[in-house]
C-alpha cells in the first residue's frame, strides 16, 4: 500500500449525532450516504457514538471512552451538533462544546478547518450579484485561541489580562500545504491572509507561506492583510477561491462569508489532518428550541457528508452529485421552515431528505 | 472655567497635509472649515506643519520637532495622508507611517479611533437595501498591535513567533466610556464586541464593559462575539449604531464596514483622547499615482473636518451642515472620477470643493 493509494473500498464512518437537532439532521445525512453507497459501489459501515450533552446524561462525561475508541477506529466522523442550556454552566472540561467537540478536534489534531461558502441560493444573500464558491481553510489548533501563555492578574497594581498569538513555522507549513493542495484541485487561486505589516506571528506566517507556495507554481497567489480581506470579501466576493489563514482571522472571515451566503442552515464544515482522516459537521448549532419537531434544515449535515466523501474518502465525483442534488431540491422550492418564505409551504426535515434521495436516484 | 465649558471661541487647527493627494484634499477641507467659520461665527486659525515623506525630504525625519510643537499648541489636527513608494523601505522609526503618523497618534495617546460608516450613496454598496449610520469606536493604542511581549526565535529547536493581546481594566474602561457617551449622543444603541468565550483579554473586556454601561442605563446594549459581529454586519447592517471593540477586531470590522459603504473615498476618521483633543484624517491613503492631478476625491477629508467640529470643537450642528452639504452634492451627481460612472462627467477636486462651499452658502 502506497501513500497515495485510494481509500479502501470499505470505509468506517463514526456517527456522533449529539444534541438538539443533531440527531435528526444527521439521520438525513446518513440516509444520503447510504443511498450514494448503493449507487456508487461504496462499502460504508456506520457506527453510532455519544458526544456532548447526551453523553453527559448517560455516562457523566461529554466524550466517553467508547466514543474515543470509535473515533480511533473510524476513517471519518460525521457529527451533528452538541450543547444546550442544560449543560451551559458546566466547567470547560465537562462542557459539551469545550470538553466534547473541541477536545475531540484538538486531541485528534484536526488542524485544518474547512469552511466552504457557496451561493446555493443567491437570493438569500444580502449582497447583489453574488455567486461565490469560496473555501476558507482555517488553522484550527494554534494561534490566539490556543495561547500557550494567557492569564489574568494584577500587574503593577493594575488589573490585566493577556493572550498570546503563537505560531511555529511547522504549524504554518502544514496548513499552507493543505490549502495549496485544495486550491490545486479547485480554481487554482489562493489568498493567504495575515497581518504581516504589524504582527510577528504574521511575518512568520507570510515567510513560510511564500516558501510553501513556491512548490505550487501553477497557483495564482495573493497575500492579503486581514482587514483588507474583510473589505474585499464584501467588495468582490466572487473573485475568491481558497483562502488560508490563522485561527482567529479564520473564525471572523468564515462567519463574514456565512453572512454573505445568507443562511447558516446551508453551511457544512470539515476538520482534517494530513492523513485524510476528518470530522464533518454543520456550522449551525444544536438549536434545542426546535429539536425533535422535524423543522430543522438537514442541508448543512448532508453537505457535510458530501465533504466527507470528497476529503476523506477520495470520492469527489460522488460529493459533487450530492451537492448538485441539494442545490436542485432547494432551487425547486423544496425547503424547510428556515428558508421557506411566504410563497413556499415548508417541508419537514425528513421530507427534505426524501427529496434529496429521489434526486440522487435520478442523477446516478 | 469648568470641565464642561464649551470650546473656546477661538480654536487652533494644526494642518498636516502630508504626501501624495494629502495636500489637495486637505486644501478643500480647510476651505470648508473657513466657510463654516464665516457663517457660524467661529474663530479658527490654521497653522500648517510637515508630516511624513515631505518632512523627511525637508528635515530628514517624518515627525520634526516643529510639527511636534504645532501639535501640542493646537486644539485639533487635520491630517491629509502620508507615505509613498519612495519612503517604503525606510526603517520603522524613519517611515512616514510608523515613524510619522502612527507615532503621533501613540505619543498623543489618541486611544479612541472613530470610524463612521454612512450610506451617503447607497448605490455604491455591494449590499441591497443598505442604509447604515454606524460609528465604530476602536481602541487604538493597546491590544495585539501594541504587544508588550512579542518576538521571533527558536524555541526547542523550532522557529517560532508570537504577539500578545494585552489589556488593562483602565484601557478598556476609558474606551468604553467614550463609546457610551457617543452612543448617548447618537442612536442610543451600543454593541460591544469581544471574544469572551475564548480569550482572557476579552473576558476582562466584557466584565469592564458591563461595569461601564451600568452608568448609562438609557443605552440599549448588546455584547457580541467578533465572529458573530462580522456576520451580523453583512446580515443586518442597518441595525447597528455605535460599535466598540479592541484594536485588531476594530481594524477588521471597520474595513468590513468600509466594504459595505462601498467607497474608501467617502470615509473620514478621528482619533480622540478624553480631553477632546483629536486628530482627523481620511481613511484613504496618499495615492501618489494621482497626486497633483486634481482627480482626488476630497469628500473624506471634508467629512473629517466635520468630525473635527463635532468631536473637538463641540459644534455638532455645524458638522451636520457639512455632512448634509457633501451628501447633497454627491447625490446631485457632482462627483470626482472615483465615483463618476458612465453617465457622469467627473469634476476636479477643487470643483467638488466649490460645489460644497456653494451648498454651505445655501444652507446657512
Ligand atoms: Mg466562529
Ligand atoms: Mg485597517
Amino acid at each position: 500500500m502506497t501513500l497515495t493509494s485510494p481509500a479502501p473500498l470499505h470505509s468506517r464512518i463514526g456517527v456522533l449525532p449529539g444534541d438538539g437537532i443533531g440527531p435528526e439532521v444527521t439521520r438525513e445525512a446518513v440516509r444520503v450516504l447510504e443511498r450514494v453507497a448503493k449507487h456508487a459501489d461504496l462499502q460504508l459501515t456506520f457506527t453510532e457514538g455519544m458526544l456532548g450533552g447526551c453523553a453527559i446524561e448517560q455516562t457523566g462525561t461529554p466524550l466517553p471512552a467508547e466514543t474515543w475508541e470509535l473515533c480511533k477506529n473510524s476513517d471519518a466522523l460525521l457529527v451533528g451538533a452538541v450543547g444546550g442550556e442544560k449543560w451551559d454552566s458546566l466547567p470547560a472540561e465537562k462542557n459539551p462544546g469545550l470538553g466534547g467537540l473541541l477536545r475531540l478536534r484538538r486531541e485528534l489534531d484536526l488542524f485544518a478547518n474547512l469552511r466552504p461558502g457557496l451561493s446555493y441560493l443567491p437570493e438569500l444573500s444580502p449582497l447583489r450579484d453574488v455567486n461565490i464558491d469560496i473555501l476558507l481553510v482555517r488553522e484550527a489548533v494554534g494561534g490566539l485561541y490556543f495561547s500557550p501563555e494567557r492569564g489574568r492578574g494584577v500587574q503593577d497594581g493594575v488589573e490585566t489580562a493577556w493572550d498570546t498569538m503563537h505560531y511555529t513555522a511547522e504549524q504554518v507549513r502544514r496548513i499552507g500545504i493543505v490549502a495549496c493542495r485544495l486550491a490545486s484541485e479547485r480554481g487554482g487561486r489562493l489568498a493567504s491572509v495575515d497581518k504581516a505589516n504589524v504582527l510577528e506571528s504574521s511575518k512568520l506566517w507570510r515567510e513560510v507561506m511564500r516558501e510553501v507556495v513556491a512548490d505550487f507554481p501553477h497557483l495564482e497567489v495573493e497575500h492579503l492583510y486581514v482587514d483588507n480581506c474583510a473589505m474585499q470579501l464584501v467588495h468582490r466576493p466572487n473573485d475568491f477561491d481558497v483562502i488560508v489563514t490563522e485561527n482567529l482571522f479564520g473564525d471572523v472571515l468564515s462567519d463574514e462569508i456565512a453572512g454573505i451566503v445568507g443562511s447558516l442552515g446551508l453551511l457544512p464544515s470539515g476538520s482534517l489532518r494530513t492523513d485524510k482522516f476528518g470530522l464533518y459537521e454543520p456550522v449551525h448549532g444544536a438549536a434545542p428550541d426546535i429539536a425533535g419537531l422535524g423543522k430543522a434544515n438537514p442541508s448543512a449535515a448532508i453537505l457535510s457528508a458530501a465533504m466527507l466523501l470528497r476529503h476523506s474518502l477520495d470520492r469527489p465525483e460522488d460529493a459533487a452529485v450530492i451537492e448538485q442534488a441539494v442545490t436542485t431540491v432547494l432551487q425547486r422550492g423544496i425547503r424547510t421552515a428556515d428558508l421557506a418564505n411566504g410563497d413556499i409551504a415548508p417541508v419537514s426535515t425528513s421530507a427534505f431528505g426524501d427529496a434529496v434521495l429521489a434526486e440522487l436516484d435520478d442523477q446516478y
